[in-house]
């Protein structure tokens, strides 16, 4: 849920780790008509690429692998990376993992895929 | 300066650290037309403000205090606050502060003030 002020500070990795679901993404902040999401994951997510944006991740605990059709690359805490548009990629961890995302008001967490792992924006601003 | 592949992660917090001097953001990331910076800062910045586009401010280390004309808010690791767009604000922080920031590739940092703390993008990219 977005602050009532967005002058108003929000914790990231709090506000990440207390998500109740895995995979489930939180709006938590709106900057120049981008979202600044949180998400709490475990595991591996579905290969996907969103066509018209960028998706920045930055993890904020535990270490993440971003992998792509041609290398893998991992991050750990205060390691961020960006996944071009267009750029099929599936994030993976073995432990949890806190982390956040930038990305369009417009983006679909699963991209091009269909999947029962998409959350609705609706869902995300809860 | 930007990465050669996007996709390869970027330290926040080792990157503001390692900047030379205060008060001068550098990017690191680009993602949907945003540039992501990172700077060290001490003291005061000076009163300004951006007319056309929000700012993110999300702190690495230390404590930043963004004055407001109506109130200030207080920041520690991990918190991020959005500066709306039009909106006077000051940072200030006592002791060192490493942090990120958000903000449209044209942002000037000192907004609508002409000041010898403004640095251009030609020197934010460096």
């Amino acid at each position: 849920m977005l602050p009532a002020d967005p002058r108003l500070p929000v914790n990231l990795r709090r506000e990440a780790a207390a998500l109740a679901s895995t995979w489930s993404p939180r709006v938590v902040a709106e900057v120049n008509g981008q979202f600044v999401k949180v998400a709490r994951v475990r595991g591996e997510f579905v290969w996907h690429a969103h066509e018209g944006e960028d998706e920045l991740f930055l993890v904020l605990d535990g270490r993440l692998r971003l992998r792509f059709e041609d290398r893998t690359v991992e991050l750990g805490p205060g390691d961020c990376a960006v996944v071009p548009r267009g750029v099929r990629h599936n994030p993976q961890c073995d432990g949890e993992v806190l982390l956040a995302l930038f990305e369009p008001k417009a983006t679909a967490h699963t991209g091009d895929v269909v999947s029962d792992r998409a959350r609705s924006i609706e869902e995300q601003l809860r």
